[in-house]
């Protein structure tokens, strides 16, 4: 298949939204979305009904809709979607979204359906994402076929791979919140033509996408999948969450995107194998794609560590050697500078814990600087009763790390990853401290899970740092 | 030991605060504390240059310090300590809170010190918590050595045990997040006499202690420790953060609190075969406390799970199936009254995915109500993009649960988990919908994770359901 193929999904000359309607829901709710993103003028809606909606006319028969047209989202009942596609087809337009419901996912009656459904499109010759989806989002030219969040369309670099709308919503909600933003997102549903390994092939080679995030409940081709995994690995990371991992969870995919996932044991060797990054649940998916969204690749595996606690330096410690990341001993300027500066009581070491010493920007920027350090991690800790106390925040937080985003910057080659431990009024706030180049993690061991997964990759890629 | 002897750190009749002065610090901000708390009539402050602060007396020498008084506090220079503790006992004070840092976690000098003050303890037969520590809480009568949050001390269910004193502050502001509140707090320091053994003990026989959490960087004696521990968990649940796992976290905690740990697998086996509770990272230990601190004991393992998204139930699924729970359809009474109510699509099959279909009210109280479910698990999700324009936040939160509280009440031998997947702006709000009796989890497997080890534990003690 040409990977070409698939762009005008992304990025079509014009859509009809076939089953636009007056009643709340997709088709209701998608036309607007899309006059506001200015998409107006490229927008024709379908409805036997006829009329006009949000002020543009509403064709009755897909074969009256005029040009520019080479994409349909199809929103109609599921028992329309075999008669709808024949319509598509007769019009020329050949790539199809099916948000539509009632398929696979349902029961047998509706695996047939999503059979007849699909015999049509091979015949035709048209691709189709879909059924039971909210199909894609591209923030370059602001086109999406879901509701979504005006804000969240800000262009970014990462492209998400979702199995369900849902899970779609989910992961771009989750970005969003840490002011990271998407590049593409595909959500595939229950995948009667277009699959993950065409996804990951054609984002593999879209210049806007640097990160791919994928959830998974099930592979289509596991030969061809490791195969095209693999040669996208090499050019990008894919961090993915393959669920479905038990006979139990494996029996609730079957009803839910009418998919069959195979067995887990084998998944762990196929994303290991073809250099993916899987993560455990949710959370670690999310961790993990903020770090690699957003820190360079690091040039080796020596973590340094500055601590306010000796209790969170402990734990950074631990995840950081069960990780298979080094705590090497500051380089002897970096101790020979802190020494002169430290109280006596201080104890220079990695992790450095300063403790209640006043020098947290000082001794950052001199980890940051330091040649025996390839990543760093920032732990920071206050109680929310000196918070509260606190009459500035904002002052707080930069008294804290200095600039941040500067060393940041000035470091760029070298990964830097905030823990801020505490209530989350204090976690926000650091949150705007740090800005959105550095995460903020609320623990020590995902932040250092996270900056292990990375460092593994590059090392895994061979690609030197910058 | 007799734990009596450890009560008069948690309720003395009036305590001596060692070392009280003008200048920053906790010889500064805890007398102020301990006066807004009422403890102003029982309040000692000594310090050589005498005068008065905060409109007290300020004794010159500890031998002039009138009745009541049987606990000091002191944060004085370490090296003062050992003179000072000479003083102490000399005025008949048998309990002590040394606060003060620069002993075993500094240096050889440092250890040597702590020789000497720990053998002038022993001879003089006074009982030490410290030095390095932030001492107790006490939230019954509102006693405190260490200078906290006011609104955090609520008499909850739940006791801290924390090696360092930060480790107190953060356990104490994150339960404080979700509305629960501690009974008592320690934190031991470097253990120089009382240790997390002694508090075991204590903390079992009292009675305002539900819950045990405790932060651990190693135990004074294995053998004594396991055995002890045992006898706990046998009363209440005890949940443990044991850091210094790996050979570099364990050197990292020579030098912060002055302890050695022990063996990783070896306290892997010592908490199985003790019935405690061992979290892998931070956020679990929360987490499963979280649980532990509001839910009722299970009578089985088997969990219900009603979300919108059949990915989500998925993820559950896994979840479940791996930590050793079952998922058996729900009862034919709640699949009929499902059916009654259900649109045609809707699959009733446990996770029962409800989707769109918009009943999460009727169907939690059904799933609430299934015999066929010792504890349940609600996935709600909502995309920031429709969750913003809600009007009323409120009314939306209450929408999908319904009264969930009640719900909670009405079925007192059943857990409930709600598990709130999206942007934390949602997330806070289900947290105000849910109350401070039903968890909210931001992703399903933590949720599940907590609940089996609730499962484990009780089936373990064999403690009946209510």
């Amino acid at each position: 298949m040409q990977t070409a193929d698939l762009h005008q999904f992304f990025a079509p000359a014009g859509v009809a939204i076939v089953g636009a309607r007056r009643s709340p829901g997709f088709g209701y709710g998608i036309p607007i979305v899309l006059q506001r993103l200015g998409w107006g003028d490229r927008l024709r809606l379908v409805n036997p009904a006829g009329g006009e909606l949000h002020g543009l006319p509403v064709y009755e028969r897909i074969a009256d809709v005029p040009d520019p047209v080479d994409l349909a989202v199809v929103i109609v009942p599921a028992a329309s979607v075999p008669a709808v596609l024949e319509e598509i087809a007769a019009r020329g337009i050949r790539h199809v979204i099916i948000e539509s419901a009632g398929f696979a996912e349902v029961d047998a009656e509706g695996r047939a359906l999503q059979e007849r459904a699909g015999s049509i499109a091979a015949e035709r010759g048209i691709r189709v994402i879909g059924p039971n989806c909210v199909g894609v989002i591209n923030t370059a030219n602001r086109f999406t076929s879901a509701d979504i969040l005006e804000e969240a369309l800000t262009p970014g670099s990462t492209a998400i791979i979702a199995q369900s709308g849902v899970f779609g919503n989910i992961l771009m909600d989750m970005l969003y919140e840490y002011k990271l933003y998407v590049s593409k997102v595909v959500t595939l549903g229950n995948r009667m033509d277009v699959n993950e390994i065409d996804l990951l092939e054609y984002l593999k080679g879209d210049e806007k996408t640097k990160v791919i995030m994928a959830y998974l409940e099930g592979v289509s081709d596991g030969r061809l999948f490791k195969e095209t995994l693999q040669g996208v690995t090499r050019e990008k990371p894919v961090l993915v969450l393959k669920s479905g991992c038990t006979e139990k969870g494996r029996a609730a995919t079957e009803s839910h995107t009418g998919s069959l996932s195979g067995e887990d044991a084998l998944y762990d060797a196929v994303f290991t194998q073809a250099g993916a990054i899987r993560a455990g649940n949710l959370e670690e998916l999310v961790e993990m794609t903020r770090v690699f969204a957003t820190q360079p690749p690091p040039a080796g595996n020596r973590l340094g560590v500055l601590t306010v606690s000796g209790s969170l330096g402990v734990l950074a410690t631990d995840a950081a050697v069960n990780h298979g990341l080094a705590l090497p001993p500051a380089a002897s300027a970096t101790v020979e500078k802190l020494r002169r500066e430290a109280p006596d009581w201080m104890n220079i070491k990695n992790p450095l814990d300063i403790g209640p010493f006043q020098a947290y920007e000082m001794a950052l920027a001199a980890m940051m600087e330091d040649p025996h350090f390839d990543m760093v991690l920032a732990i920071t800790v206050l109680p929310f009763a000196i918070y509260k106390r606190i009459p500035s925040r904002e002052l707080a937080g930069k008294s804290y790390f200095g600039d941040i985003a500067s060393m940041r910057k000035s470091a760029p080659g070298k990964p830097l990853v905030v823990c801020a431990v505490g209530h989350s009024e204090f976690v926000f706030q650091m949150r705007e401290v740090a800005g959105p180049d550095v995460p903020v993690f609320i623990s020590p061991e995902p932040a250092v899970r996270a900056l292990a997964a990375l460092h593994d990759y590059w090392a895994l890629t061979g690609r030197p740092p910058r």
